[in-house]
């Protein structure tokens, strides 16, 4: 059972009138950061994919050991400029100004079956951005993976194209 | 058995003149990948750490699986301004200007058994700023393990107070 009170709620973090929701003390709890990693991989399995993509950085808390788990290829999307080789590169808006995001352009096979993992979703703004990133490699399906999930932002709709979006906990 | 050939290595990145050594060949190709994690894990377990830390980003490539493999938390060394709770901050020259890294000041026990980890340990000049931000917390040892170091650059004579340095291969 995932505990979402050991979730350390941060209020006024990055900015005033934003509550942060820190998974920090969960990875600091062997047993809790073992029970949301196991109901992470259970959701995982049951989407069947062929390989996993999470975002930079706090999404690499999880993705990479789930993909160890099912054997098979992890892929990191990443923050622009970090990536060495040949990429595919997505620009977004954030609250103020812009962000991009890359991936290497022969990271994943053309027609797989894809999951994307972010610890968060909120606005989307993000995830949709990568999906745009995935849509290059022409998957088969995209599935999305989220430890807590925001609804109140919507951040869901953003997410077109996606067969199936699980979350464990709202906030 | 770890294989480094499958490491891509790509010249004149970040900057010309320097050869950047892409692990993401390594998340890509899930034999290697276990290959890897298992040698880290084995090499982790003779350490025998109570908490396991990792630098930002690539270092949670691998650190969050072995913390989950040995039940013990891992935390993260961020850059300044991602961690929302209060931080101890210590800052470092890079090659043009500086840089700064966080841990939250309640993330470790006093007087534990530390292991440091990150993917490649090059000049040392991030992990000596880790080790100066660890030492707040007054810990019984720490140790460093790397999946990669770079001998030339003479990362390790850095790492003063580091009681057991292991890199899994060397270029």
């Amino acid at each position: 059972m995932v505990d979402s009170s050991k979730i350390r709620v941060v209020p006024d973090f990055p900015t005033e009138g934003i509550k942060f929701y820190d998974i920090t003390t969960i990875l600091n709890d062997p047993t809790e950061f073992q029970n949301v990693f196991q109901a992470l991989l259970t959701e995982a399995k049951k989407m069947n994919p062929e390989v996993i993509i999470a975002l930079e950085a706090r999404g690499y808390f999880f993705a990479p050991a789930i993909a160890l788990a099912l054997n098979i290829p992890f892929v990191p999307v990443r923050k622009k400029g970090k990536l060495p080789f040949h990429t595919f590169q997505e620009t977004y808006d954030l609250e103020y100004g812009q962000a991009s995001i890359e991936i290497h352009n022969d990271a994943i096979r053309p027609h797989s079956r894809i999951l994307l993992f972010d610890d968060v979703l909120a606005t989307g703004g993000t995830a949709q951005a990568a999906i745009k990133l995935l849509n290059h490699f022409e998957p088969k399906d995209i599935s999305a993976l989220f430890y807590i999930e925001l609804p109140a932002l919507h951040g869901r709709e953003k997410l077109t194209g996606v067969e199936n979006i699980v979350s464990l906990i709202t906030f």
